[in-house]
C-alpha cells in the first residue's frame, strides 16, 4: 500500500492538520486543526483529496485498499462513539461532505442523517425520546440520498410531501406527526424504488460508499466546473470527503446549537457575541420558526458550558490570529465545536479588529493591512442607513448601486430645482430620467441621484461616483415623467420624501435617519501602516517613492479633501468642468459660435483669467505635489445651449441670429460623439483654446510659485492616436509656456504628456513616447474603444451580457485584462522601449478599483488616481498589490 | 584620387549610363543613356551623389580632388562645343540642376542660363540677333541665382519688376523691351549688392560654383527632407548635379521647341503624337503667348528634322520598352532630346499600350500586368464627361470626390421623388443634406448623388461607392433649405439640369454628355494575364488557387454583375439592406417593436420565406462559389419610423399606441450607436433573430442544392469582442444549421466565423478562433475604434489632420499599417496560432485599395472583398501585390 489515504481525528487527537489543506481540504483541515488543540469536535475522518484525483484518473475506480481503510477507520469511529450506524438501540449517524482546499460554497455534495434505515429509526425515537424526530430524520435522509446520491428528481419528493399536508389540511411541514411521516416514508420508499428499480438501500455501509461517490462525482459537476473557472480556481487535487459523527442539538433538555463570534462583527469591540437556542438544530433557526436568544442566556442557564465555551473561543482567535465565527451544538449536556472560520464583518469592525490585534501583539501592522478588503473600507466613505433598522424597511423599488452611500431628501426633478430648494436650507434628492452635463450643479446640491435609466457608466453614475454622491441608477421601476414619479402605481411629487441607499441600489419612501462617515484614529492608524507597505515597492521601473495615489480632482475643495484622504498630487485635473461654471459658460460659448478667429480670440481673453484663478486654487491647494491638467476633452456641443429660450439668450449677448447659432449648433452635432471631434483634435482644428489654457495654467504655475508655494505643473494632452498630434501640440504649447516662463523671469519644472486612452496610441506608444514626458492611461475611453462599448449605451446589453457570463464582470468598473489591459502592458513595454523612465500612471475611473490597481501596479504603472472617495480605498489596494509581490519575491 | 566622381555625356558618347541611377541620378543616368543611343542630347557632365554624400560627411566640404575633375569636365564640355563661359562672342551657357537617384519633383534647386555676365550678354544679344533675348536671359539668371543660389528674397527682384512695369504702364514681361531689361538688371545687380554685401559674381565659374553648393545644400533643406519622409524615400547617397549646355529653341529660324509621346496618351494608339512651337522656348508655351502646333507642322516645315525625331522616339520607346514621352529642342537646324520618360497616359491608354506592347512581343504578358495601376485601370468603370469638352466646361463648386464617375441629369431633393421621377422616364440627381439609409430606394434610382454635408466615408459616400454610383460629398458651397439648392447666389430648382463628377468633385450646371464605360476585349485580356499572376501566390499560408478577389453583394443583381467582373465568391452579403425592401421593413419594424417574444417570433415567421428568398438568388448567382452572409448588424433604430406620420401607420398596422412606439424608438436611440447595441450584441439579446437568418440561410442553402446548383454557404457573425459571444451564438446557429440539415436530410458543408472589427477581437484573435472557421477583417469599425474616429464626423477634422500631415492619408480608404494594420497582423498571427490554416479576409471598404490589399497579401490573408464595380480593380492590385513578392524571392 501507498500513501496514507484516510485521516481520523476525534478523541482530542488527529492525524491530519491545519498546514495539510491541500490534502484534506479546508474543512477536514480544519476540523483536525481543532480536534488536536483538543477543541471537541464530534469524531470522523477525512478522505484524502489525493482520491478523488486518483478516482478521475483511474476512470471513476478507488485506489488501492481505499476500501480497507475506510472501513478501518469507521470501526475507530464506531469504537469511540459508541455507537453503530444502523444500530437498533443507539445508532450512529453521521454526515458525508466535500471539501476542497479553496472554498466553493453551494458547489459540492452534502448528505446528512446517513445511516438511519427501518431498524435505526426505532433506536433514534427511543434515545431521543421523541418518535417524531426519528421519522423526519429518516424521511430527509431518504430525501437528501435520492436527490443527491441517486440523483433522482427532488420534485417527486417535495410532492409526496404537499400531498401529505393536502390531505391533513396544515401547512407546515411541522404540522406533520409522527404517524404522518412514517406513512410519508414509506411514499418514499415507493417513489425511490420505482425510480431506481430497487429498493433504497437498507445498508449504512452502502448508503455511505454510495454517498462517498456522489460526494467524488460532485466535483466534476457542471457547477463545480464553471465555479472553478470563473474564480480561477486551478492546480486543485480534487475534493476531500468528510465523514463525521453527527450531533443533534435537539436531543431534548441540555442540548441546543448557536453560533457566535469571538468580536463584534458589526462593530469589531472585543466582546463575545452570539446565539442560542435550547433544544434545537441550526435549520430551526432558519426556518424562522423559534428565535433565538442571547448568549448570555446560555451563561444563565449552564455557566459551566458557557465558561467552555468562552475557554475555546479565546484558544481558536489565539491560534487563528482572527476574529472567528464558530458553530457549537450541545447534545446532551456535551459542547461539540462544527467549524470555526474567519468571521465576517462590516468594514468599520474590520478596521478595529485590524487595529486592536495590532495593539494586542496578536498581528503585526504589516499583517493588518491584508485584514482589511477595500470593499470594507469604502462602506466608512459613505453615510449609511442605521443596519440594524434597514433591515425593517420596506424596498420600494430596487435600481443599480451606481455610486454607494444613502441620501435621503425632497425630491425634485430639475438641476435648478435642486439648487433653488437647497439655497432655501433644505435638503433634496435629484430625480431624473437621466442627467447630462448641464445637471451638475444640480446633482452638487443634491444629497443624491435617482434616474430611471442609465447604466453603472451613465452620466449620473459617473459623475455621482466622482463627487462622492449616493446614487441609484437605472431604477426601471421609477418612472419620471410630466414632473412626477411613478413606482408601482403610487405617484410621488417635487417635495415628497424619499431615500435611497446607493450601497445596495434600493429605494424607499419617506425620510430615514443616516449615520455619517468618520475616519477615526483607528482607520488613520490603519491607512498609514497601508502607506508603510506600499513604500516598500521595489519595481524597477518606479524610482520615486513608491507605488503612488493621486485623485481625479477639479477644484480647490475637492484637491484638498483628496489631500485629507491622502492624495499623492492631481493625476487628473478636468479643465472642461470649469468652463461650465455660472459666468465662464457663457463666455465659452460665445468663443464656440464666434464667427472669426478674432471673435474667438476675444472670447479666450475674457476667459483666460478666469481660468488662471481655478488654476491657483488648485496649485495652492497641492502645494508640492504634482498637478496633471487635461486640455480641454469634450466635444464643443456639449456646451452650447439646446432650449430655445438659451440660444435666444446667447444671441442677444453675442450679436448674432438665433438662426444662426440653431444652424451652428447643428452643425456640431455629431452621430458618435464619442469618437469625434474632441480631445486633441480641439487643439489642432482650434490651437487658440488649448494655446489659452497653457497660457493660464503657467500663468498659475508663475504666480503660485511667486507666493512662494511650490508648484509642478505637468500638462497633459487627451485623446492622442498619433504621434504627430503630440509633437505638433507639444511644439504649440512649449512655445507658449517658454513665453510665459520668460514673461516672469521664472524657471520652473513643467511636464508635458499625453494620455492613452485611443487604442492607436497604445499600439504605437514607442513613437507616442518620443514626445511624452509621461503617460497617463485613461482606461474610460480606451475601454470603450477597445472593446467597442460606449458607456451610455452599455445600459441596453450589458446586464445579459453579464448573466450569460459572456463578460465576467463591467469592463467599466474593473479593467478588462485580457483586452485593453493587453494594450496597456504593450503601451508601457513599448513607452519604456523610448524612454527607460517613462512616468506612466491611470486617471480612468479604474484607479480606484481594487483588482484594475493591483494590475496597474503589477504592470509597472507609478501611480494611480481616483475620485478623492476613493483615495484611501486605493491607498489600502496598493499596499496590498504591492504586498502581495513582496510575499512572491 | 580616389573614385570617379564626375561623368561626362556628349558627342555620341557618355561615360555612365542607365544602370548608374544610384550615382547619376535619375536625370543625370538617363542623359547618359540616351548619348549612348546616339540620341543627341547637349553636352554635359554629372557630379556623382557620392559628392552629396561625402559633402555631408566633410562638414559641406568638397571630396579632395573634385574640383580637378569639374575643371577638366568644363574644359571637354567647352571644346566640343566651342564656347566658353563667359565669352564676348559667343558664350557657352549651362543648366545646373539636382537629380538623386529617385524622383523628387520640385523639391530641389535648378539653375538655367549660367556663364551670363556683363560680357557675355553682349554676345548672345550679338548670336541670336535679338538683343531682348540676351537682356531678358541676364535678368532671369540674376534673379533665379540670387534666390537660389544665394538665399535672396525673390520678392525684392518681383517688386523691382512690378515697379519697371509700372513706370512703362504696361502689365506683360514681355512689353518690356531691350532698354527695359538693360536697365532692370541694373537695378537688379544693385540690389544683390545691398543684400549680399558684394558684387554679383562675374566670374562664370564662380557663378557655377556657387550654384552646384546650392544645389547640394538643396538636398537637406526641409522641404526636401519632409518630402522623402513622407514618400518613405531612404537609402539615398543625395543628389547628383547635372551640369549641362543649354539650347535655344528661340534662337532665330529654324528653331523651336516640342514635347511628343510615342503613343496616344489619351488612347493608347500607336500614333506619334505632340506638340510643336517654332522659335519658341518651352517657357513661351506654358506662359500660354503662343498656340503650339500639331507636330504635323513640323513634318510639313522640315520633314528632315521630323524624320530624325520619328526615328529617335521609336528607338526610346524600344529601348525603354514603354511608351515615352520627350522634350526636344531644335537650335539652328540641330535636334536636342532634352528629356525621355515614361509617358503619363489615361487608363484606356495604359490598357490600350500594355496589350499592344505584348502584341508587338516588346513585353511579356507579365510584365503588362505592371504596366497599369490600378487608379487607372479604375477611370474605366465609370461615365465620364468627355475629356476633351471638360476642360471648357464652368466648374459651380466643388466638393470631394466621394465616388468616381460623372452623371447627369434632372435634380431632385428626396429619395422618394428620384423613385418617382425614374419611374417616369426621366434621369434624375439626388440632392441632399446627406443621405440616410431610408434614402437607398431613391439613390438606386438615381444617376448621381450631390450632398452638401459629410465626408469621403459619409452615409452618402460609401453606399454609393458601393453602388458604383457617382458622388459628391461635402460640397459647402451646396446649400440645400426648402427643396431648394443654392450655389453662390444661384437657386436651383427640382427639374433643373445639373451634372457632377465624382472623379474630381465637380458640379457643372446643365445636361453635359457622357462617356459610357465599356469592358473592351483588351480589358478582358489584360485581367486575365493579371490573374495569372495573381495565381502564381506562393505563400504558405495560402492553400486555395491563390490570393483570391471577392466581392461585397447583397443582391442577385451585384452579385452576377461582380462575378462577370471576376469575383471569385462573395466576401460580405449584408442583410439588413434586405429588410430596407418595400415589404420586408414593416414586417421588421412590427418584429422590433413588439412587446412579447411571441409577437416578435410572429413578425419573424413572416420574414423568415422573404429573407430564405434572397438568399436563394444569391446562391444562385453565386453557383459553386463561397457566399458569406452576415447576420444583422446595424442598431435596431435604424429601422424605426422616424415621422410622426410613418409612426402611426406603424402602429395602426400592428395595433398599438403611436405614443408607445414613439417611446419604443426614443428607448432605442443612442448617444453613439457605432459602440452600441448592434451586432452579436443584438444576436445575444435577441436570440431568435439570428435564428431566424440562420434558418433562412441554410432553408435556402439546402434548396439550392436540391436544383442541382452547388452552394458554399459561410455564416458570419458581427462586432465579436470577446471569444463567449462567439462560442455561444455558434452554439445556437449551429443547433438552427443541424436541424435544418435533418429536416432536408442535407449534408452540405457551410462554415461558421466571425468578422474581426473590434480591437479586442483582435488582441484576442488566438481565443476567438477556437469558435471560427473563418476570420473577415472588418477594416471599417476596426479603423474607427483602432484611432477613435467616428466615419460619420470625422469631416470637421480630417481635412486639416491631411493637411497639417498629423495623418498621411485617410484611414478610411487605405489601412492606417502603423496602427491598424498592427492589429491585423497581430490577429493573423494569433488566430493561425491556434488554427493553423484559418481563412482570413478582408471585407471592409480597404479591400477595394491598392495599398490596402498589398498589406492584406504581405499579411497571409487569403482574400480580399470589395465592392462589384472595383473587383476588376483589386484584381489588378492583388496581382501586382503577388508580382511584387515573387521579385523579393
Amino acid at each position: 500500500m501507498g500513501k496514507k489515504l484516510v485521516y481520523f481525528f476525534g478523541g482530542g487527537e488527529a492525524e491530519g492538520n491545519s498546514g495539510m489543506k491541500e490534502f484534506l481540504g479546508g474543512k477536514g483541515a480544519n476540523l483536525a486543526e481543532m480536534t488536536n488543540l483538543g477543541v471537541p469536535v464530534p469524531p470522523g475522518f477525512t478522505i484524502s483529496a489525493e482520491v478523488c484525483k486518483i478516482y478521475y484518473e483511474k476512470n471513476q475506480q478507488y485506489p488501492e485498499g481505499l476500501e480497507a481503510e475506510i472501513d478501518a477507520n469507521l470501526e475507530k469511529l464506531e469504537k469511540m462513539m459508541g455507537k453503530k450506524l444502523g444500530d437498533h438501540d443507539d445508532p450512529l449517524l453521521v454526515s458525508v461532505r466535500s471539501g476542497a482546499a479553496q472554498s466553493m460554497p453551494g458547489m459540492m455534495d452534502t448528505i446528512l442523517n446517513l445511516g438511519i434505515n427501518d431498524n435505526a429509526v426505532a433506536g433514534l425515537a427511543k434515545k431521543t425520546g421523541n418518535e417524531r424526530f426519528g421519522w423526519d430524520a429518516y424521511r430527509r435522509f431518504i430525501q437528501m440520498f435520492s436527490d443527491v446520491a441517486m440523483g433522482l428528481d427532488l420534485q417527486l419528493f417535495e410532492g409526496e410531501l404537499e400531498k401529505a399536508k393536502e390531505a391533513k389540511g396544515v401547512e407546515l411541514d411541522t404540522d406533520l406527526d409522527a404517524e404522518d411521516l412514517k406513512k410519508l416514508v414509506e411514499v418514499y420508499k415507493r417513489v425511490y424504488k420505482e425510480q431506481q428499480g430497487e429498493d433504497f438501500p437498507q445498508d449504512p455501509k452502502d448508503q455511505m460508499y454510495k454517498s462517498i461517490n456522489a460526494v467524488l462525482g460532485s466535483w466534476m459537476n457542471e457547477k463545480a466546473i464553471k465555479y472553478r473557472k470563473i474564480n480561477d480556481i486551478t492546480g486543485l487535487l480534487g475534493t476531500a470527503v468528510n465523514v463525521q459523527s453527527m450531533v443533534f442539538g435537539n436531543f431534548g433538555e441540555n442540548s441546543g446549537t448557536g453560533v457566535a463570534f469571538t468580536r463584534d462583527p458589526s462593530t469589531g469591540e472585543k466582546v463575545f457575541f452570539g446565539e442560542f437556542l435550547e433544544n434545537a438544530q441550526g435549520e430551526d433557526v432558519v426556518a424562522g420558526i423559534r428565535t433565538p436568544k442571547n448568549l448570555s442566556y446560555l451563561k444563565e442557564i449552564n455557566p459551566e458550558i458557557y465558561e467552555q465555551l468562552f475557554t475555546i473561543k479565546d484558544r481558536l482567535e489565539q491560534h487563528y490570529r482572527d476574529m472567528q465565527d464558530i458553530e457549537f451544538t450541545i447534545q446532551q449536556g456535551n459542547l461539540f465545536l462544527l467549524q470555526t472560520r474567519n468571521g465576517k464583518r462590516t468594514g468599520a469592525a474590520a478596521i478595529k479588529v485590524a487595529v486592536d490585534m495590532v495593539e494586542e501583539k496578536m498581528i503585526t501592522e504589516e499583517e493588518s493591512v491584508g485584514r482589511v478588503t477595500p470593499k470594507q473600507l469604502d462602506q466608512l466613505f459613505h453615510p449609511r442607513i442605521e443596519p440594524s433598522s434597514k433591515g425593517k424597511l420596506n424596498v420600494l423599488a430596487k435600481g443599480l448601486n451606481a455610486s454607494p452611500g444613502a441620501a435621503t431628501g425632497q425630491i425634485v426633478f430639475t438641476a435648478d430645482e435642486a439648487e433653488e430648494w437647497v439655497k432655501q436650507g433644505k435638503k433634496v434628492l435629484l430625480v431624473r430620467k437621466e442627467t447630462s452635463p448641464e445637471d451638475i450643479g444640480g446633482m452638487h446640491a443634491a444629497e443624491g441621484i435617482l434616474t430611471s435609466t442609465g447604466g453603472m457608466t451613465s452620466h449620473a453614475a459617473v459623475v455621482a461616483r466622482g463627487m462622492g454622491k449616493p446614487c441609484v441608477a437605472g431604477c426601471k421601476a421609477a418612472v419620471v415623467s410630466g414632473g412626477t414619479l411613478q413606482i408601482e402605481g403610487t405617484t410621488y411629487k417635487e417635495g415628497d420624501w424619499m431615500t435611497i441607499d446607493g450601497t445596495d441600489g434600493e429605494v424607499y419612501a419617506g425620510q430615514i435617519d443616516l449615520v455619517d462617515p468618520q475616519i477615526t484614529t483607528d482607520l488613520e492608524k490603519f491607512l498609514l501602516w497601508a502607506d508603510d507597505v506600499r513604500y516598500k515597492d521595489k519595481r524597477k521601473s518606479v524610482k520615486e517613492k513608491g507605488f503612488g495615489v493621486r485623485t481625479n480632482a477639479d477644484t480647490p475643495g475637492d484637491a484638498k479633501k483628496a489631500r485629507e484622504f491622502g492624495a499623492e498630487g492631481i493625476g487628473l485635473c478636468r479643465t472642461e468642468h470649469m468652463f461650465f461654471d455660472v459666468g465662464k459658460l457663457e463666455i465659452f460659448q460665445e468663443m464656440i459660435v464666434a464667427e472669426s478667429k478674432e471673435a474667438r480670440q476675444k472670447a479666450l481673453d475674457k476667459l483666460l483669467p478666469l481660468q488662471q484663478k481655478d488654476f491657483v486654487g488648485i496649485f495652492n491647494a497641492m502645494e508640492g505635489l504634482p498637478v496633471t491638467v487635461r486640455l480641454l476633452d469634450p466635444p464643443l456641443h456639449e456646451f452650447v445651449p439646446k432650449t430655445d429660450e438659451d440660444i435666444k439668450e446667447l444671441a442677444d449677448k453675442v450679436g448674432l441670429k438665433p438662426e444662426s447659432i440653431k444652424t451652428m449648433a447643428e452643425d456640431l452635432k455629431e452621430m458618435n460623439p464619442m469618437l469625434g471631434h474632441r480631445g486633441c483634435r480641439l487643439g489642432i482644428t482650434y490651437p487658440e483654446i488649448y494655446d489659452m489654457q497653457v497660457e493660464a495654467i503657467m500663468e498659475a504655475a508663475c504666480e503660485v510659485e511667486k507666493s512662494g508655494v511650490k508648484v509642478l505643473p505637468e500638462i497633459m494632452i487627451p485623446l492622442v492616436g498619433t504621434k504627430m498630434e503630440l509633437k505638433v501640440l507639444r511644439e504649440n504649447a512649449e512655445k507658449v509656456v517658454q513665453n510665459v516662463l520668460k514673461k516672469n523671469n521664472s524657471s520652473l519644472a513643467y511636464k508635458i504628456g499625453t494620455m492613452i486612452e485611443i487604442p492607436r496610441a497604445a499600439l504605437t506608444a514607442n513613437e507616442v513616447a518620443e514626445d511624452a514626458d509621461f503617460f497617463s492611461f485613461g482606461t474610460n475611453d480606451l475601454t470603450q474603444m477597445t472593446l467597442g462599448y460606449s458607456r451610455d449605451d452599455i445600459g441596453s446589453f450589458i446586464a445579459e451580457y453579464l448573466d450569460q457570463n459572456i463578460l465576467p464582470y463591467d469592463p467599466f468598473q474593473s479593467i478588462d485584462q485580457a483586452g485593453v489591459g493587453q494594450l496597456i502592458t504593450m503601451a508601457v513595454e513599448k513607452g519604456r522601449a523610448t524612454k527607460k523612465d517613462l512616468k506612466m500612471g491611470i486617471c480612468g475611473e479604474h484607479g480606484g478599483d481594487p483588482s484594475s490597481i493591483e494590475f496597474c501596479y503589477r504592470n509597472g504603472l507609478n501611480y494611480v488616481s481616483c475620485s478623492p472617495y476613493r483615495v484611501p480605498i486605493a491607498r489600502l489596494a496598493a499596499a496590498q498589490a504591492v504586498a502581495a509581490d513582496l510575499l512572491n519575491e
